[in-house]
């Protein structure tokens, strides 16, 4: 039975999911959800799939999941001997630094470039102005962050190491609707994150999943 | 060899991770870090410990990891058949669910509660005035969270399921500053959040690590 995500191609977290099944040579169902329409703030949906209202929700069999990054990590384990090594599971330090640079992603890189992504793309899209000292503020987080990046990138090919794992992959559906913006220059201005960044972006499985990224 | 973590007893995230070790029935090692001297923005911590400048740190041989939720997987993951089962993995639905609300956690619960503290305690430890307009927003939004909680927790004993996981205990140390201000209303005037969180704070391995949160 084939993994079902509900959600829609054009979302950050919903392609999050999908580069990861994709790396895992997984087909997966998408079964759209009408933002606009409200779909997911329905009863219905808070109550069966999230209840926080928000998209990507995977069903599995009889198993729902919510937050993108804990359905990755499902899929990971799940198909562990399958496409890519997403969790180096057979090496406990190799694991570690993985889950290490996981917490990054989601504790010191995603506030930054979620923000950013918010006013750059989203509030535009809604009718509001772009506030430019958000952008200003959010810019400067978002570089000290990355210059932790640069520094770790010269070092290792990689975020946990010397191998492509799931704490690289997390990092790019905001980012790639960043690099639509003038802000791209966070990336292209440190060697090792644009080396790292292109070569995320040139996986087959990755462009794929990026595919259905059409807002920007 | 014992493990090590540099940190101090006063600390949030140092105790997310003490609480962790204890419920495994692991000694550690505290290694005091001096905050107030900057010895956590040294060039040598930045280097060999954390580059963001943050604590705890784990030492574990000649592994090195921080950022406290990444440090308990690992402590959780190494040390899976003693102490508490907090990840069950032995059952992949149960370590979904557990991996579901750990993100939850960090995403929904920990940016509310994390701002309220520091607007509650922390300011006004440097100085600061607490801003109320700050208090209002953060509370309203982590009662949001706090509602999906309530909700979650009238069907099942702990947030995964009936059981106590990593999940639960993520939320300990912040809560628990949380709870020595005035709005600890918001976990009071919820009857289900109230009792799990009487359940945690009860428990043996807990006590010991709340025993060093000596700020409020």
């Amino acid at each position: 039975m084939a993994l079902k995500l509900h959600g829609i191609p054009v979302s950050t977290c919903t392609t999050r999911v999908l580069a990861c099944a994709y790396e895992k040579g997984l087909e997966i169902e998408i079964v759209p959800v009408n933002l606009l329409a409200g779909e997911h703030k329905t009863p219905d949906f808070l109550a069966t799939k999230n209840p926080f209202g928000q998209i990507p929700v995977l069903e599995d069999g009889d198993l729902s999941l919510f937050e993108s990054r804990a359905i990755n990590k499902y899929i990971a384990t799940k198909y562990k001997d399958q496409g890519t090594d997403l969790l180096r599971e057979g090496d406990p330090k190799e694991a570690a630094l993985v889950g290490v640079w996981l917490e990054v992603e989601a504790q010191h890189y995603n506030p930054a470039v979620g923000d950013l992504v918010y006013e750059l793309v989203i509030r535009p899209m809604h009718g509001g102005a772009t506030r430019e000292e958000v952008v200003k503020a959010e810019s400067e987080k978002l570089g000290k962050v990355l210059d932790v990046y640069e520094a770790r990138l010269s070092k290792t090919k990689y975020l946990a190491g010397d191998f492509f794992s799931l704490a690289d992959l997390h990092h790019l559906p905001y980012t790639y609707y960043m690099m639509k913006t003038a802000k791209k220059d966070l990336i292209e201005s440190r060697p090792h994150v644009k080396a790292w960044w292109e070569e995320l972006v040139s996986r087959p499985a990755v462009k794929k999943a990026v595919a259905g990224m059409t807002l920007v």
